[in-house]
């Protein structure tokens, strides 16, 4: 009676106020908790299956294109961390520090990896000596800390679980294409398996990693209209190989430098897919992640034989996708506010009148749309359902974007969308970076990226009026 | 050339110097790297997909037995490490210790987790409300950290990677009989999928852990003699949930105390598949958790039609097991060697002769067997063939603990035994500390279990003489 109590309980309305009904999420699907550690969380069993599913798909991608897992050490001995001087500069300021092992004080202290380039590249220089043994292709899947003032679950913790990919390569061309692979495979991901729009493109030099040459980026934009950076492909060309003395024994026999790449994305993705497809009711889960994809609830369960079909059916879904049934003495009604606050892709009803029908309910959760299917039907009916929810959640996402995505010429125009609303807004860029200060100080917003697809809008600097050759997009972000 | 000329240099031999032996093997089969973290190590590609394949079976045995995966923040506050006084006590002397985040003084410091059980408490609170709410069967898959003073990859790390199972039951009996679950789950993973027969036993109390009431532990026996604790399951009663104020509201209305247990493997049962298989040509892998189960080796690779064949096989054995086959242009000689040094199970030879005969020959790692197969008949011979090598394994390990397996009367038999042999030494035990020490320090013995299947071996303590009713296991550990 208490679950059912703090079910009925509604969660703060996004409109109302979208940081409460984020946190309410999270909280009420069970996703995750606060603990005493600041700004770390403890993710749940609900969040945590979200996230293996996550993995499991996105390291078979990984796998497919010739990736392999390793595993670095978490701590940075500080020598190692300077060794590469933009790498240090961006991350030392935000490091936890190990000054103690036991009871003795460390004679050189040592972060928690905030991300892993320089263990990665201390273990390259041991193992590439020729040609022959490029490209390095590895990942990671760990945990990494980060020492944020303001923390929000998911977004921004101090500690996150990501993967971290990290490659080495003869050639810089060979490094570059591998920086837009990796990117792609996001695209990828977060397009067809999560049903997230993105904006494929490059950061600008003031939003760059520390270290890199260049940083390519997904942009994801939230139901509010506001940026996540979704995922990060860096290349480094032969900075870190020149300041860890990586090289490689060339084609025509002489030493040369390897060039390098790495690329992320975190558990920050659940935020995203809080942010991008939930609603008033709750989480609302693309079904390629979603734990449980159909959850089966007996109607009028009481009722001679409702149970045993309902497991029956249970039976039959879970040969082929991941099916649950609640027997519980919870009402039907208590059982629907629920597995919709899970967001559960597809609920399933079975009651006395389905069985003589030789049907049941099968109701979306994305748009609640109910469909009578026969139950010798359900084998090819679910998994074209699934993918109706799947496809509906992507088209919402993208109208959303595509409702809150304005173009401006000049700051006069910019100024009045960005007071009015939040959102992408598209200009030209003449890619100074006094003209992106100004953008963030006037108006609140920042670069997201310089789109792999360039558009043609105007021929000037939406800031500074100056000729202009580069399309770029503005936003207040996460 | 150079990865040839590399691989003709042998290992040590195991007989020669086997500690030798053990880090030769480590480094030529390519499963980790030391780094300049304090006694961390790099797991190599190879070494991290056997814990994958580790992880991926042990995972379903925890999901078949009703556990979820969650995660916990990586630190602990010092404050929340000192609420259990025995588990404080136990691990305080072994934490690193985190003092700075960026640039500011931590005004408490945390510890690297060395385990979470403190961690897992403080949830437990939050989230365990009623009877109903139980049992909690959690697991997470993570890294610890204990300050070792010396290392060895694998086998004792400063950070490691593991699974540390948590969970809290309504009653004793519940909580008693989890812990018993688990410890059977994990001889039965040794044995079936790892091929390490193990014994099953109590911890004494000296070598309980810290703040638990019992531990139960599987002991494996290393080919030199030497005992490896390789996985361990603890039953706390309610001394945590008493000091971290978990209580649940009973079936009777009254608040109570649940009852809780922890159990954990971890990257050191990797080092036991080495020092249990391994021989002088290198690791032996059971197939069970082979990254590679078959290697095809072309031989006259040149002729014609040998790679086509040799591939077509390859992508055969592919839809039944992990195969992979080695075009480069070594010598079929140094892919024996290559192959053997990393302990596929199986190899493929399949040369001009054999395609005329419609054969191939498989040859087994664990005993060098050869076996003419035809080629149509693949697909029952190679899973036979695992089946066999797995088997092969499992008895030599078995006959090895067998043939140093003695049993002692006193301290007089206990002395000659262990003066001229490593191995498991049985006698009885009164059950007094004093006893135990005087086995380390006279025998240079420490207790390894007490069995669960007890034997009567006399009646009175190898130690003191005095009346003894309890079966122990003495024995050298790593």
């Amino acid at each position: 009676m208490a679950d059912q109590k703090k079910m009925v309980e509604a969660i703060t309305s996004m409109d109302e106020d979208f940081a409460k009904w984020y946190t309410d999420i999270v909280k009420k699907a069970d996703l995750a908790d606060y603990s005493s550690v600041r700004g770390c969380m403890v993710i749940r069993p609900y969040g945590y299956a979200i996230w293996e599913n996550i993995q499991h798909i996105m390291d078979g991608m990984f796998k497919d294109t010739g990736h392999e897992n390793v595993y670095m050490p978490m701590f940075i001995p500080e020598s190692l961390l300077q060794k590469e001087k933009d790498h240090v500069e961006g991350f030392a300021p935000e490091v936890a520090w190990v000054t103690h092992g036991g009871e003795e004080k460390l004679t050189e202290r040592m972060c928690v990896r905030p991300t892993s380039e320089t263990l990665f590249c201390e273990h390259y220089a041991h193992v590439i000596n020729s040609y022959r043994d490029l490209p390095k292709l590895y990942n990671q899947w760990c945990s990494v800390v980060r020492w944020e003032k303001t923390t929000r679950p998911f977004l921004r913790t101090c500690e996150f679980l990501w993967q971290e990919g990290h490659t080495m390569h003869e050639t810089a061309q060979e490094a570059i294409d591998e920086t837009e692979r990796m990117l792609n495979v996001y695209a990828q991901f977060c397009e067809q398996t999560l049903a997230i729009p993105v904006v494929k493109g490059q950061k600008t030099k003031k939003e760059q990693f520390a270290g890199a040459q260049a940083t390519y980026t997904i942009e994801a934009m939230m139901h509010d209209g506001k940026a996540l950076q979704s995922g990060t492909s860096h290349y480094f060309g032969d900075g870190f190989s020149k300041a860890f003395d990586i090289t490689f024994q060339g084609r025509d026999n002489k030493p040369q430098y390897p060039h390098q790449t790495s690329w992320g994305t975190s558990t920050r993705l659940i935020g995203a897919i809080i942010m991008t497809h939930g609603d008033d009711n709750g989480l609302v889960l693309p079904p390629a992640i979603a734990p449980i994809q159909v959850i089966v609830v007996p109607i009028a369960q009481h009722k001679e034989g409702v149970l045993e079909k309902a497991g029956e059916i249970t039976k039959q879904l879970k040969t082929f996708c991941r099916a649950k049934m609640d027997d519980s003495d919870n009402s039907a009604g208590w059982k629907f506010a629920e597995y919709e606050m899970k967001g559960v892709p597809l609920r399933l009803e079975i009651g006395p009148r389905d069985m003589e029908a030789g049907q049941c309910v099968l109701v979306r959760r994305d748009n609640r749309e109910k469909i009578v299917v026969k139950l010798d039907e359900l084998e090819t009916k679910v998994p074209e359902l699934l993918k109706a929810v799947h496809d509906g959640l992507y088209e919402k996402a993208l109208k959303n974007r595509e409702n809150r995505t304005w173009t401006a010429k000049n700051m006069e125009e910019a100024k009045k969308i960005a007071e009015n609303n939040n959102g992408f807004i598209k200009s030209m860029w003449c890619g100074d970076l006094e003209c992106e200060l100004r953008m963030k100080e006037e108006l609140g917003l920042s670069s997201r990226c310089m789109p792999m697809e360039q558009e043609h809008l105007g021929d000037t600097c939406v800031c500074c009026g100056k000729p202009a050759s580069k399309s770029i997009i503005w936003g207040k972000a996460y």
